[in-house]
């Protein structure tokens, strides 16, 4: 079977591996104080165009328990630290209705205690417009305290639906999130993805500074696994190890995710995690161009996606006869006998097997 | 000024004064371990038709962690202590998207871990099919754990807006609770108000047979405060006084919501309870009455609640003249220049200010 | 039976009922939003030598959801929110190891998420110097991430077993948690009791000034239920009142505490609140001189408390005896067939029955 | 320089990365559902003496949600997961003062909602009396649900300070556990240091069989990351899946987990998690031997630990010497001028090194 159904069917980039075995039995220090994270995290900050402040280390100790740049497992265990974090008991956060921590999280961030606050969404993006609607409909609700206080914004770059906000949309929420005093977070599972779209007008710069925090998403773009959280904005950046910590987001062995971060980045001119992305778009765009001239033929694009995710509505004979070959995610059943199914590529996608697919579908 | 905002405006029904004058310098044990609590909860299991069981009593005391009855001094306290106290971390409760949990509770159930999974309702009221649905829907859900698990239903009788659930469709509701084993808990801050409705076919003991767990609501009905939550169902009862405790809820001079509960419910066949009840019914509908002929000038009901909040839609030009003389709940802005208001009677509404406020609306 | 086994055993100082009684129908918001409360509110920061600030109203509405004085219901729930309130995640309270945050309310701090770190002590009170140790050793911890951040104070005054801060003592304790920028919170459940003992050093002003925040105990003090907060700090204020609404603190009708707290605090000079007070603390003080001169007859005190709560170590036999006419609360069993034993006495105290008490003990 | 700090400071054992690398291009499904896991799971029952019974499947789909066996990425992870899982929102977890849970995990349990309900012990180790001494006190407590109700007991195997408990010992705990309906939990996070022990008498069947959830750690025994996690006692595995997701535990490659404990335990007979640690014993026991020989010479043993961790006391001067060329982790400051190191050894500990280290210890 060839797998089309998500981007973390694979292990890792073979660089990562490598690097791996190169340094197995080199002896370091635990919880990503260690060599190889200090290189990660400097790489991470000059791909960022940021630098460290004053305010950053504790000056009793050289052990940092603020730090910009920190490096966790997974995405839900990001999204429940960071939004756990900044928020205060009463506030919730708002994000759209599909995104991923009001959808697939198992109710993480109401397990820590705040309300998801959803907008609905036609294409997955929030509008500042909506944004501030909400927050100025909280403003002036006359029981404001018997509500809960949205403080903070949480979008994906790209969305769940493998769309992207352009700069202007960004800029756009970023000066409402900072005119009302919240914190704007991207998750960047995909990041990569996005950036390298033929479509975005943004870089990863500019994602930093636009975004009071966010992450860089590793495991479904070349890692085995892990996330780089970046914190742009300093006041968010006191203590935070002690909240991976007490989240059991503290990986003993930091080090491989240092390693892996490390190998991503070190090319300062040509990441190998912009290469990696890069590849899964150009496939991606290759079974786009495909699926919008299939629409006779009970295949059609359900909405034309400029990343890596491809969403297409097929009739159930042809998805039948399609599903000896190939595993797709079900996303739902559609009207007169069709289905909804996401053709995800990725970094390990290959070529061949884009092209066996093309040809069914063609 | 004349108060129709809401029905927590004035004190207690002066029976209740009485009885805490009478006993006010008795010496009882604390935390609701006092005679006036036993008498008071011994009442109404009557009246619920309600029976103590052997497992109700940690034998090696007489202490009681356990109980059918507990008394509570307000409802967003009790709302959160009961759902709390059945909720896995990974489940989350059910309600209307009108539901006093989801509006108006400052995210009380978001902040102790639980999901509110409201669903839309046009009348502020859940339908069986609609739950049924809904938890089919996780159930068949392919990425079942990364959800939300429904697990328990919240509704309130009558509901926010006035409305009430017909014996049929809450036996419904109550039948698809058991059928997939999750708990009915009905939030009765207005029950005398809804059982006393002439539109209603519903009993309190069919209240207490039909609901797992359920609170009969006082603050709004005639006490100064307090609230009696009935744990129907014996699998629920365990160690629940631990629960109010560690919320804050376990009111030192317990005996004050014993003493209230029992004024309100000692008559038996003729509960203060249900007259303080009737008599808001009674004025509500005459206000119902009033509004259902005076659309043509700019006054409309905005639906027919058959329960002692009323609602109507006024042009601002009147509404600015009768707000001279009357103070009403705010609702939101209507179109062409309107308002939807609540007018709310209660326990302690004079008949002379409603036929102050009926002559200024004919 | 005459009851001294606690300071909540009886309704509330007749005053109170009687204004209760004089304003139950008039009609007012709800919520603390009515002039009762917000003339209560003005008297205790008058009590306290404190004033509000430019900060603490939000400009846009009236209404303020920060402010200075806010009236809740019981201890537990104080003490709950008030940590909440102010700590992040990581963060834990310190307290003494018989701090009623950590041995009487099923652990509330925990549930909210919050370690109580607690220290031992021989007589219930904390030390500067033991809470600067506990601070430094935080800070030079080398895993120091990987354990809670001690980051407020909390201590009773009078403390759990009736003991007294001096001036100086709280002052050290003061300036430790300044200099570590970390609050100071003061549980006053029995504040008066504390304040018109005659081995008293201390003013409300001062204890205003000294602490970050504290509150004003009226339960165990004269009022039927309630507690008056006061945030002296003013940073610590921001939003408050949606923590209260949160945790179902905020009473419906608050006016019931408005006017308790008004009548305790109304006459400026010689206010109700330290009246009654001091009565119990005259009653006490009869029962401690008793008790210094019959440690020949199997009954001694157990240590020299200056407020209303007394403890004895009693001879079983004669605590058997005692029983049958007097209640009081037993803590511990003790060597050689004795009992130690809290006599307590408190506003509503009777002068008679604290003579028949001291006939027996004599 | 060399390590023995800790044992986690190399990758891991070579047979996992060559796994890790043969495998890295399969696509398999994410999230635990691929055929590694489900092989890794059955090895796991197999060396537990464990199997499914019905009730561990949902009927309806061929996913586990409950299961027996499940993968997590680290210790503090699954500790906080197990625990929230378990108790209900009053209940603590009983441990020993120097458990992991109480001093080294940023209060993560107490993040979930509970207490941790700590006994004081001489050695690391808690009793069965002393188990039965804490449920009892809080059983006869006059003021039992204003306490926290002790609810289950976390234990490690070996202990912080690397000793066992006897079959013996752990069977009477057990016992204790059973009797009072509490469940044991056993944190294995070196399991295998401690079954490999010369000084134990227990075998993997047996902790499995006396402890009603524990987990195999591979974190610290020759994984990259990794503890897996059997949930013996079938009334703890309802939904656990869902627990894990909402914690951000659930791996996107779950497989990498599944890889490695495949490799650990596909030798039934000579499982190499277990060669992994006999190696780390003897390495551990040559110190041992060592430091018992040297106590002339300001190094001597702090306690006789039969496990990979030992302790020493050791002169600052002849400290100061030994880092020039050696790693230990510092534990405290001691009298006279010493200081109390953990020597710790791993599955990756050289022979060459541990001779190098006993030329200067002796």
């Amino acid at each position: 079977m060839i797998y089309f159904s998500n981007d973390y069917q694979e292990g890792c980039a073979p660089q990562i591996l490598e690097r791996l075995a190169a340094t197995n039995l080199k002896q370091t220090d635990g919880y990503g104080l260690d060599p190889y994270c200090d290189n990660a995290r400097q790489l991470i900050l000059n791909a960022c165009h940021l630098s460290r402040t004053d305010t950053d280390n504790r000056h009793w100790r050289d052990r940092e328990t603020a730090g910009i740049v920190h490096f966790l497992v997974g995405g839900t265990q990001v999204n429940s630290i960071v939004i756990n974090s900044i928020l205060r008991p009463h506030q919730g956060v708002i994000c759209s209705d599909t995104g991923h921590i009001y959808v697939h999280e198992t109710g993480a961030i109401e397990h820590s205690g705040h309300r998801v606050v959803y907008l609905p969404s036609a294409d997955g993006k929030l509008t500042a417009a909506q944004i501030q609607d909400t927050l100025l409909a909280h403003l002036y609700d006359p029981n404001i305290e018997h509500t809960v206080q949205p403080a903070m914004v949480y979008l994906s770059f790209p969305t769940e639906n493998g769309l992207l906000y352009s700069k202007n949309e960004l800029q756009a929420i970023s000066t409402v999130c900072h005119q009302y005093h919240i914190p704007l977070y991207i998750d960047g599972a995909r990041l990569g993805y996005g950036l390298m779209s033929p479509c975005s007008d943004l870089t990863l710069p500019e994602i930093a500074a636009l975004a009071d925090i966010f992450y860089i998403g590793g495991t479904k773009q070349g890692a085995l696994f892990g996330e780089a959280l970046v914190i742009s904005n300093p006041d968010l950046r006191k203590d935070f190890r002690y909240l991976i910590k007490q989240s059991g987001g503290l990986l003993a062995k930091g080090r491989l995710l240092g390693l892996q971060f490390s190998t991503l980045f070190e090319d300062l001119d040509k990441p190998l995690y912009m290469e990696l992305s890069r590849h899964a778009i150009t496939q991606a765009m290759r079974i786009n161009q495909t699926l919008k001239t299939t629409s006779h033929k009970g295949i059609k694009l359900a909405w034309d996606s400029p990343t890596n995710q491809q969403f297409a509505i097929i009739h159930d004979d042809i998805l039948h006869s399609l599903k000896q070959q190939f595993v797709f995610s079900t996303i739902s059943k559609q009207p007169q006998d069709s289905t909804l199914v996401r053709i995800c590529t990725s970094w390990g996608t290959k070529e061949d097997d884009v092209s066996r697919l093309i040809d069914k579908l063609s």
